[in-house]
């Protein structure tokens, strides 16, 4: 395998990816399961007719879908890189899209050059009558991978008080699931919008970094405020306890989507903004 | 079954219908493969505990989806009208949801009160480079269920000028699918728009009915004039050929939804326009 530092000058390339999750066990490469990462390494090998490891941004989740995911590699034969991604497209499957290949200095780093990222969860609002069962019964055939649904008598001004208290750097271990010790789980949480599309809302979050599962829980936890069973207030509260216990439920992987990496400018491959096309 | 005729006064019901094709053999029953009909039917008999026909407002083809079908049945049980979505929806798969479910008069006929159909056909815009097989490798994978990839570089005002052709009163033999002799192919084509939607268009056709695999085929010529292929002013002369053999292709079944059916004013349901939730 091709690795960084080994790598020739000049041959380091950026993918601005695009997939639907629904059909992977996540990002990351695991014996026996479909992921993301080893689709497109496969593809690369059939293209290079070498083996060739490609780093991401970062995990994301079973079933989580993305727009503007990072990935870099060492380009062992030095293709034009104005080809690449179609080259690549004809041997990914149609679930998986690269949006963007461009050739990257030999020392950027998918993961580690990121300087923040965003995620967007997606909410169906469902006409009032019932409740969370009746919510998802109505959710319409075409949102069913991609939305999760909730009834449409959610307050958001409440939601984005909640969001507002969110904001900032904080220790978001009771908005994350169990992870391996040692790591930090203090991020600045730059922003948490909550926007409404055509009989929907979508929570935007963007920080210097996620912890596992936070976007899920977050959303989770502003649903929990706009139904009124949990008070904007007790947001702070909640980070300072750092007690997973009390956190609100992870939401569904289907509804949150990476949306996008950031990186110094002029150094990542410049989506311009991911759009939302689904 | 209960049939129209002879049903108790007061028992008939409209429903308003969505459903994603991808998995069905279309709307019509066919023993042994899974239809919209025959799925809507099984959820019916589960509800009132015996077998119950179901009308629909015309046949989708195999992958043809759906905002606004509309269907009618008679309801042998009587069961409030409200209730009778939320009863569907529970026993009905993801994939068809029941939008609405009305009290409609004795002789309302889903298929022969309808005054008129909309189509959408949806084309998604891909960067120009390459041709058609590049286009489609450029899909993004969330749109890869609902549209049809076409290059960026299409000329929109010529099918627009196209689709003011195709108005009007005429004979669509050569924009439909061989089908059963006999059946009228004159129909009244109310309005054909091209509409830009983000990265895409959306063909929006209005008649007051639609011969097998005509808007399908409307779709494929409008790509055919909007890359150069065949001048918008052939238009005429193709309908009056009435030759299949000269038409266009028939575009692929998962970039088409039936959008609405209308009939005359207060007696069927009223969507008040279906929304593309997709």
């Amino acid at each position: 395998m091709s690795a960084g530092p080994g790598a020739p000058a000049g041959r380091r390339r950026a993918l601005l990816l695009a997939y639907d999750g629904e059909a992977y066990a996540g990002w990351q490469l695991q014996p026996g399961l479909p992921t993301v990462q080893g689709a497109l390494e496969a593809a690369l090998e059939q293209l290079v007719r070498q083996p060739v490891r490609i780093f991401g941004s970062g995990r994301t989740d079973a079933g989580v879908h993305a727009l503007g995911q990072v990935a870099h590699f060492d380009d062992p034969r030095g293709l034009p890189p104005e080809r690449l991604a179609a080259a690549l497209n004809g041997r990914l499957p149609p679930d998986i899209r690269v949006r963007l290949a461009v050739p990257v200095a030999p020392d950027f780093h998918a993961l580690h050059s990121a300087t923040g990222k965003t995620y967007v969860y997606q909410l169906h609002l469902s006409p009032p009558a019932g409740g969370s069962r009746a919510a998802l019964a109505a959710l319409p055939p075409h949102r069913r991978r991609t939305f999760h649904a909730v009834r449409a008598d959610i307050d958001v001004q409440a939601m984005r008080a909640a969001a507002r208290l969110l904001c900032g750097r904080h220790d978001f271990t009771a908005l994350s699931k169990a992870m391996a010790e040692g790591r930090g789980t203090v991020k600045t949480l730059r922003a948490v919008r909550v926007l409404h599309v055509p009989r929907g809302l979508r929570i935007v979050a963007t920080a210097d970094g996620f912890l596992y599962g936070m976007v899920r829980m977050i959303a989770g936890l502003l649903v929990e405020v706009g139904r009124g069973r949990r008070a904007s207030g007790q947001v702070r509260e909640l980070l300072a306890s750092r007690d997973r216990s009390l956190g609100p439920p992870l939401l569904p992987a289907h509804g949150l989507f990476l949306w996008r990496v950031r990186y110094p400018a002029g150094t990542g491959p410049d989506a311009g903004g991911a759009r939302l096309l689904c």
